[in-house]
C-alpha cells in the first residue's frame, strides 16, 4: 500500500479489488464463514442478528397485509417438480436429490443404502409443493384469497458462490398467494412488491428501482417477474426482491380449483414473492466502506455501543456510569422498539474495540471515560462520519436526541446512495455511446473508489429478445427491469425501432 | 355413538380411540396435515402461529441467559458424521442422503445425476457440523464460553409417523455451547433443562418432571442426558425436551480445542439442548379434550374471539361495537404482549362459527348481538370451562379484567393437569404390583375418560441396563428419568439390590 493513502481498516479496500473488500468486510463485521460444505455458508451470530431485524420487520410488513405463516416440506417429489414445464426446466440442473435414507458401514466405509422409490429434491422454491396443499385447501370461492407466508432455507447447487449473495444453502421468505380474480392476484403482485421497496428504501436505507423482468429474467413459470433493482458501489445490479404473477399456469399444474358464486369450476391466479439472505450482501455492498460495514440503524443488532475506558482504579466507576447511561438509552425508542445499546466490559485495549465496532458498523460509538464523567458528557462517534471524528455531548442532551440522530443518520446513509446512483445513471441514447459506457468505463478518481462498471443505462429497447442476448454475449449486460411508471415513448437505438419507454441496463450480481 | 352419550364436537371421543382422536383434533383445529413426502407434515397457519409464539418466548429466554443465534449448513459430510463413533452409530440408520446435485431427462423421465464425491446428509442434528465452526472460532479461553443457538428444521428418517409427535423433518431449536470447564458445562446443562421446565410449566401450563436419562436412552455422544417428561391423558409420557453434557466427547472428535490462562492447550466442554415442534403434540395431548384443541392463554394465537351475532340489519351496528371492543382489549396486556383478540366477521352461522373455534381452543369466547349491546354486555364461553357454560358480564367490568381471566385459565389448565398426573402416579414396591399396574390398566371408569395406559410408576431400580431392557420387553416400559433432587433409598423390587432412589416409570411416545 502507497504511503500517501491514508490508512484503512479493511484491505484491500474497494479502489485496490472490490471482491476481496467485500469478503474482508464479512470477516471484519464477523458476518459469515464458509463451511467445509461447498457453496454452504455459515452465518454468524453478528450476521444472524442483522438477518433477525429483517425477519422481524418483513413478518410485521407481511402480517398487516393480511398474510399468515405456515410450514410446507423441504422435500419435493420429482414428480411434482414435472408438473409445470417451464418450471422444472428452470431448476433441474441446479437441485440437491435425496436419494437413500439410510447410511450403513461396509467394508469400513459408510455407503448411502434404502434406496427410495422416487427420489426427491430439497426444495429450490416451494410452488409446487405448496400448490398440492392449495388444491386441499381450496374448494369454493369463499376459500380466496389465500394469503400464505413461509419462512425456510432453500438449496440451489450453485457453481460459482459468494457469502450472502449467491450460496448453496440460503434462507428466505416465500410468499404463496391464491385469488379468485386475475385482477387480484395482479394487485398482490404490486402491493408485495411495493412492500419489498419500502422495506429496501425505509429499513435497509438502499434505494431500489422497481419494474418488471423481460422474458430471459422470468421466474421459471411465471407470466410476469417483477423486481427490485439495486446498485451496488462497484455500480452492478443486485437484484434485491421478486414477485411473480403465475397467472393460472401453477394452478393448472397443480389443480388448484373452486367453484366461483355461479358454481363454476375455475382454477384459481397465483402469486409467489420473496426475499432472502442475499439482502445483506445488498446491504453490504451499498453502505460499507474501507472501514468495514455500516449498518442502516434500524437494522443495526447494536446501534449504540458504550465503550468504557480509563485506568484500572477508575475501572468500577466508569464502568457503573456507562451501564445507568445505557439504561435511560434503552427507555428510548426508534423505529418502534427500544434502542439496542450494548456496554462492551472486556477487558480488551480502548483502541481494539473501537475499531471492533468500527467494522462491525455499529451506528454510534461512545468512548466514555472519567473525564467524560466529569464533565457530564459522552465522547461519540458517527459510523457515516469519519472514525477520527468525534464530538463531545452532554449527556442528558443525547439521550434526549439518540433517536433523531440515528434517524439523521439512516437518512444520511440513504440519502448517499441515492447520490451514487444518480451519479453513475446515464440516459444513453445511440448504440455506440451505450457500447462505450459499458466497454470502457471512466478512469479512477480520486473521489470514486469504485470505478469497476459503468452503472445504470437507461436506454430505449424495442423488446427483441435477441438482441438482448447479443448485448449481453458482446457486455455481459442486461436489461434489469422495464421501470414501473413507464416514462416517453422513443427510438431503440440498437436497432431504430420504436420503444416504449426507457429500461434500465447494467452488469449484475 | 350411543344416544346416552353428550354430543362432542370430535369423533371418536377419547375413550373411544385415542389415537384417531388425536389424529381428529388435529384436523378440526386445522393445525396440520399430511403431505405426499412420506412422514413429512404442512403446518398449517393455526398450528405454526402456536410454533411462533413457542419460538418468540423461548428466543427471549434463551437471549435472557446469555444465548444469541447463528445459521449452519443444512447438510453434513458423512465423514463429519463419523467422527463421533456413538454419534454415527445413532444416526447412520435414520439419515436422508443427497447423493447427486442435478436432475436430467433421460428416456422422458428425470433422474439423478452429477453425483457427488461424498455424499451429504440433511441434518439429524448439528453437533459435528456446528462443531467444525467451534474450532475455528474458539482460539483462547477468553473466546469462551461460547453461547450458540439455531431454529432450523432437521430430517430423521422415521419409519411410524405422527403428525407433530414424530415426523421425518420437525422444526426445533438446538442450543450448543463450548466451555473452559467441565463444571460450567454441566451449569448450563442444567441451566437450560430449568428454561424448558418453566416454559413447559409456565407457558404451556404441561406439568413435567426433570431428571436425568438411563444409559440407554442417552443421547448418542453425550456423558449425560437431561430431560423433561409430560404424562399425556392416555397416561402415557411424552419427552417434551431434551439437554445433553458431551464431556469432551465432541471437542475432541472435532478439534475444538483452546489454550488456558497458563497457556496449556485444552479440549472445550461442550452442551446441546433442543425443544421442537413435537411440543405442539404435547400441548394437544395435555390439554385437548372431547370438543377439541385447548390452548394455554399465554401461547393462544388469538385469545379472545369476538362473534358479531344478529339480523342483517343490525350487523353494521354489532361489528362496529365488536370492532371498539376488540381496540379496547387490544390495550390491555397478558403475559408482556397486548392481548390477541379477532373479530370474525365472517358471514356464516352462529353456530358454525362458534363450534369452529372452539375446536381451534380459543381460550375466551364472546358472543356479542344487539341485546348485549343494549345491556352494554358481553356474553362468554371459556374453554376451560363447557361449551354451554356462558355468562354475561358487563362490558366494561370484562375489559378490566381480561388479564386476568385468561390467568385464571391458564392456572386451571395447569391444576387440571397436574392434578391428573398425580392421578396416575403411583408409588410401586413390589415386583407384582409393578407388573399388574402395566399389564392390567383398571377399567374404564365414567369420569375418566383414557384409562388406556397405566401411569407414571415411581419404583426403585437397580440401574442395571440388561433389567431395563426385560421390563421394555415384557411389558414396553422404559424408566423415562430419574428425578432431580434425588430421594430416599431404598430396594430394587425386581432384585432386592439396593436403589438410590425411585425413578420415573411408564409407556412413552
Amino acid at each position: 500500500m502507497s504511503n500517501a493513502k491514508p490508512q484503512t481498516a479493511i484491505t484491500p479496500t474497494r479502489a485496490d479489488n472490490y471482491q476481496d473488500w467485500y469478503q474482508e468486510v464479512i470477516k471484519a463485521a464477523d458476518l459469515a464463514e464458509n463451511s467445509d460444505v461447498r457453496g454452504c455458508m455459515v452465518i454468524k451470530p453478528w450476521g444472524y442478528a442483522l438477518w433477525e431485524n429483517i425477519q422481524r420487520v418483513l413478518d410485521g410488513m407481511f402480517k398487516d397485509t393480511g398474510h399468515v405463516n405456515a410450514y410446507f416440506p423441504l422435500f419435493i417429489p420429482v414428480s411434482y417438480l414435472e408438473k409445470e414445464a417451464a418450471h422444472v426446466e428452470g431448476f433441474a440442473k441446479e437441485c440437491a436429490v435425496v436419494t437413500h435414507h439410510r447410511l450403513e458401514a461396509r467394508d469400513g466405509k459408510l455407503v448411502p443404502v434404502g434406496e427410495l422409490e422416487e427420489p426427491l429434491v430439497v426444495r429450490p422454491t416451494s410452488e409446487t409443493i405448496i400448490g398440492a396443499s392449495f388444491a386441499r385447501w381450496v374448494q369454493s370461492y369463499r376459500d380466496l384469497p389465500l394469503l400464505i407466508n413461509q419462512w425456510a432455507n432453500i438449496v440451489r447447487w450453485e457453481m460459482r458462490t459468494r457469502l450472502f449473495l449467491r450460496t448453496t444453502e440460503f434462507l428466505w421468505q416465500e410468499g404463496h398467494t391464491a385469488h379468485a380474480t386475475r385482477e387480484e392476484a395482479v394487485e398482490e403482485t404490486m402491493k408485495m412488491l411495493g412492500v419489498y421497496a419500502e422495506f429496501a428504501e425505509q429499513w435497509m436505507a438502499m434505494p431500489v428501482i422497481q419494474g418488471e423482468k423481460t422474458a430471459g429474467e422470468r421466474f421459471p413459470g411465471a407470466v410476469q417477474t417483477f423486481c427490485i433493482e439495486a446498485m451496488m458501489q462497484d455500480r452492478k445490479a443486485l437484484q434485491a426482491g421478486t414477485s411473480h404473477f403465475l397467472g393460472q399456469n401453477f394452478s393448472k399444474a397443480s389443480g388448484i380449483q373452486f367453484t366461483d358464486a355461479n358454481n363454476v369450476p375455475t382454477h384459481a391466479w397465483t402469486t409467489s414473492w420473496g426475499v432472502s439472505t442475499r439482502l445483506i450482501g445488498g446491504m453490504i455492498m451499498t453502505h460499507a466502506d474501507d472501514d468495514g460495514l455500516i449498518c442502516p440503524p434500524k437494522l443495526a443488532p447494536t446501534q449504540v455501543v458504550i465503550l468504557p475506558t480509563g485506568k484500572p482504579e477508575e475501572r468500577q466507576r466508569v464502568i457503573e456510569w456507562c451501564r445507568a447511561l445505557e439504561r435511560d438509552l434503552k427507555a428510548r425508542t426508534f423505529a418502534g422498539t427500544p434502542v439496542r445499546v450494548h456496554v462492551d466490559e472486556r477487558d480488551l485495549g480502548g483502541g481494539i474495540k473501537v475499531w471492533q465496532w468500527i467494522k462491525k458498523g455499529v451506528p454510534i460509538r461512545l468512548e466514555i471515560g472519567p473525564r467524560d464523567i466529569d464533565k457530564d458528557s459522552v465522547f461519540l462517534g458517527r459510523r457515516d462520519k469519519g472514525p477520527k471524528e468525534k464530538v463531545s455531548m452532554l449527556r442528558g442532551e443525547f439521550v434526549a436526541q439518540v433517536d433523531a440522530m440515528l434517524q439523521e443518520i439512516q437518512d444520511a446513509l440513504f440519502a448517499r446512495a441515492l447520490a451514487f446512483r444518480k451519479e453513475h445513471t446515464r440516459e444513453i441514447d445511440t448504440k455506440d455511446d451505450f457500447y462505450a459506457f459499458f466497454a470502457d468505463p471512466p478512469k479512477k478518481q480520486a473521489n470514486d473508489p469504485t470505478p469497476i462498471h459503468a452503472g445504470f443505462a437507461l436506454a430505449h429497447f424495442n423488446g427483441d429478445p435477441a438482441l438482448e442476448a447479443k448485448i449481453k454475449e458482446d457486455l455481459k449486460v442486461t436489461v434489469r427491469c422495464i421501470p414501473l411508471g413507464g416514462g416517453e415513448p422513443g427510438t431503440c437505438p440498437f436497432t431504430g425501432q420504436p420503444s416504449k419507454q426507457r429500461v434500465v441496463w447494467a452488469k449484475a450480481y
